[in-house]
């Protein structure tokens, strides 16, 4: 049993106050934006596929942990417009991986935008967390091999790739994928090493996406989405969309997917039918963590990490 | 089914812009005050009695739902001396009250200090944040019964009784309580009523507190713990106290309180045995959030409320 080794060298008070450093700057940045901060809930029902959410007993029900703000968004933009959430996130996913917790802090953003405006809030959003890291004293970075260097150099507009890049780039270095395949890890590790800053990778076809993704008026095979990754083979931190806001439009997409008349049912009535736009995206505050920080395990990001294999201490 | 009512009025906007101000008033406050930010887990391991708590599968295993950052506070405070966290915190009780919610979120504090300095911490949190409150545009409180100025009102120090004033000016109000005995929610209520200002009840028999709470060296059958009340009848707002920090003392402790020999062996391995006093406390920011705008449901205070008989939407 790991007993609490997370707070004992200096390398571990460092991660720690790196981390609300980046906490704070984040909210700064939303702050002078006028984004509103807002708690989506982390006990929910499920609709659709619940085989990584984590189940919970509920008095005599059974209800789910949350793994972000959706179909909850819609409503914090139709009241407030800007809106965003840090706060606990669930997988009951068995990875063994240096890069998978079962729970993590997830920043999100929600707003009344396009898909190519909400890509641009989530570069700004990142770049001013790296500036305004670039900034502290050197000394607290003393540990990782991250100079403040690096995170000055950290600046808008990240390069861009589609999905289509993507394929194009791996098959030409010999991998073996073909179009219409889910960005393995390898194969996202292979091209983040490519970069020396975060960039994205967008329009992802649409049996890759969940079915909250709009698809893309030019080319319906594919969806108004985005993962940004980190360089230097740190991988996915985030994923960004245009959510889909007719309900005919929602209606056909979850019949396809065969979910559950029941589910459909409550969430179609649960939708509110508004012409606006409405995008988001997400950022694992530890995946970020992870690349600012050069850590080898994700369970350096944070003091008590949650392992599919142990809940302790 | 109620359907997101909770984001449809000018009332509910209202609602959501002063929490989001709350929190930004709070962080503004520990940043001027040399706290950091951390997150403890959400998923935990429970010692001692579970019923409380809402039960998780957790792969082949079972964890629960966090109600506070205990027993991890310590840990944070050895590495960080003052330390806070926002985060959600869960109750698997069956109350139909107008104030409980099986899950809220919580502003939670601790620090390398004496009782009577945490104490004091508590209620300069909670007027920095009235005061601030009362420095908001007037109409951002229009929906309300409370006004700016009620809040500008709110200034430390805060009135202070003991656990045995409470009793005596209880039963000098003809209300049936013995020393020693918890005070319910109607007791709270009443004295709730006598008040315009937060104030707090402090050092409780140890019988009405948990096992982690110091006992009194001047009079041993009490605890070094307090409670901070809303005025106006609203209540309970939060707790506070100072921690057990001899290893032994908390051996003798558990053992009186039946806890399963395991989970009392690594709680006592993961427990640092260290000299420096230790004290903390929270506040449920959805009861803040209650007294703060007047609202009768505590259901008011949060987007989505969570209750034993529903989770949806």
């Amino acid at each position: 049993m790991r007993i609490g080794s997370n707070l004992r060298t200096e390398k571990d008070r460092a991660v720690l106050r790196i981390r609300a450093k980046v906490l704070s700057a984040s909210r700064e940045w939303f702050d002078q934006h006028g984004y509103v901060e807002v708690h989506g809930p982390t006990i929910i029902p499920v609709v659709g596929d619940c085989s990584s959410f984590f189940e919970i007993k509920y008095f005599n029900s059974k209800a789910f942990l949350t793994q972000g703000l959706q179909p909850y968004a819609h409503y914090f933009v139709s009241s407030l417009e800007k809106i965003y959430t840090i706060a606990p996130t669930f997988r009951a996913e068995k990875v063994n991986t240096r890069r998978h917790l079962t729970e993590y802090w997830r920043i999100e953003v929600a707003q009344n935008c396009e898909f190519d405006t909400i890509v641009k809030v989530e570069e700004a959003l990142l770049a001013y967390i790296c500036q305004s890291l670039s900034k502290e004293n050197v000394e607290l970075f003393s540990c990782f091999k991250r100079s403040v260097k690096d995170l000055s150099k950290i600046q808008t507009p990240f390069p861009k790739l589609t999905y289509d890049d993507a394929v194009d780039m791996l098959q030409r270095d010999g991998f073996n994928i073909v179009w219409g395949q889910k960005l393995s890890w390898e194969l996202e590790h292979h091209l983040s090493l490519q970069f020396n800053s975060p960039f994205f990778i967008a329009k992802f076809p649409l049996g890759v996406e969940t079915f909250f993704h709009k698809s893309d008026p030019d080319r319906s095979e594919l969806t108004l989405s985005a993962d940004l990754l980190a360089p230097e083979g740190y991988g996915e931190l985030g994923s960004s969309a245009q959510r889909i806001t007719e309900k005919k439009v929602m209606s056909k997409k979850m019949t396809e997917e065969n979910i559950d008349p029941a589910d459909k049912n409550w969430y179609l009535n649960f939708m509110q039918s508004r012409a606006f736009p409405h995008s988001g995206f997400a950022i694992g505050l530890e995946r970020l963590m992870q690349w600012i920080c050069k850590l080898s395990n994700i369970k350096e990001a944070t003091a008590f990490p949650r392992l599919h294999d142990c809940i302790y201490p």
